[in-house]
């Protein structure tokens, strides 16, 4: 009916998450919303990968003028330890919860052989360089649960170990406020397995 | 962390249906699709308002260069029906069913004392005008089943009866796929008012 409109909606629809109705939604709330925020709104999508990039260090997103990121630099984290995740919006993710201080690497992905990817194709090489030559005592790997993020998790802990460091794996289990009786066998089988001491 | 992505991420959350997360997952989508979309979205986004304007005649949305809409000037549609509806996006809600092939006029709201809407705040003379204009025979009265709703479903019903002219009323009732056991006792009361008789 309304090209533009049908083309704004097709777009917001393209985006994760995001069904036909949803879109229309959004669309239609755009086209009654203040311009102002239309136009920030479209800047900020036009400029978004020009004002982002990958820190040179962690391998996180950084705004393009600020690299090292915030968290490399930052004199008041951990810097002894790195927490290994997989894409860097896992990195926004455990900063959000507040409880880790210290440092971050993204792997950018996890081994994945029925992808093709190996683990020459993951940021293991900067992470091997900068246990060694920042002085880390502590790597905490932050992969998914997953069978590729296991598997991931696996070979990081033989390489750290090699070097002498200690390293940790995130506690897998039922979910705070979860059920046992609603949670899957594997996950109650992880949680039984990863039991700990109640003092 | 950053503040362009941060920003993004708040913008996004402003839409409706999109939450916190979402729009992290969102912003996160559009830093690592094509540039090409991006540029075309936000173009979309920042050019919507000035593409998009309403229809002199029944006031649904329509492009810059298309006024009247093509709704409105189609010489395929029935000409003598009118549906009659909230919201310009109402029009493209009907229009995805296929069932309704007549013209439409949108009000702009419905009756509401509480939110010092009245009847003369609608568009109301512009619907009484068409009907004498265009020689109607029957508006279709679409405003949602709500309370509002129906004040200003029979508001019009008294209106277009004056001038002699069938005026109907979408069936309203348990929707289909649904189930008694779930429906609210309102609902089922009224699908038992309009009940209809089976051939």
């Amino acid at each position: 009916m309304n090209t533009v409109l049908d083309e704004l909606i097709q777009s917001l629809s393209r985006l994760p998450g995001i069904g036909k109705k949803s879109a229309a939604r959004i669309a239609y709330h755009l086209l009654e919303t203040d311009q102002e925020f239309n136009t920030r709104f479209a800047k900020l999508i036009h400029n978004l990968q020009k004002s982002i990039i990958r820190c040179s260090i962690c391998g996180s997103f950084t705004q393009k003028d600020e690299d090292p990121c915030q968290i490399c630099i930052s004199p008041n984290r951990d810097r002894f330890s790195i927490c290994v995740v997989e894409h860097p919006q896992d990195v926004l993710t455990l900063e959000n919860t507040g409880a880790y201080n210290g440092l971050f690497q993204v792997l950018g992905g996890v081994i994945s052989p029925l992808d093709g990817i190996g683990p020459e194709e993951l940021n293991l090489g900067k992470l091997v360089s900068r246990i060694k030559e920042e002085g880390i005592n502590e790597v905490i790997v932050a992969t998914n649960p997953t069978e590729e993020g296991d598997t991931t998790a696996l070979y990081i802990s033989h390489l750290v170990k090699e070097l002498g460091i200690r390293v940790t794996r995130l506690a897998s289990g039922i979910p705070v406020g979860g059920d046992l009786e609603y949670s899957d066998r594997i996950t109650i089988a992880r949680s039984l397995r990863g039991r700990t001491a109640l003092e």
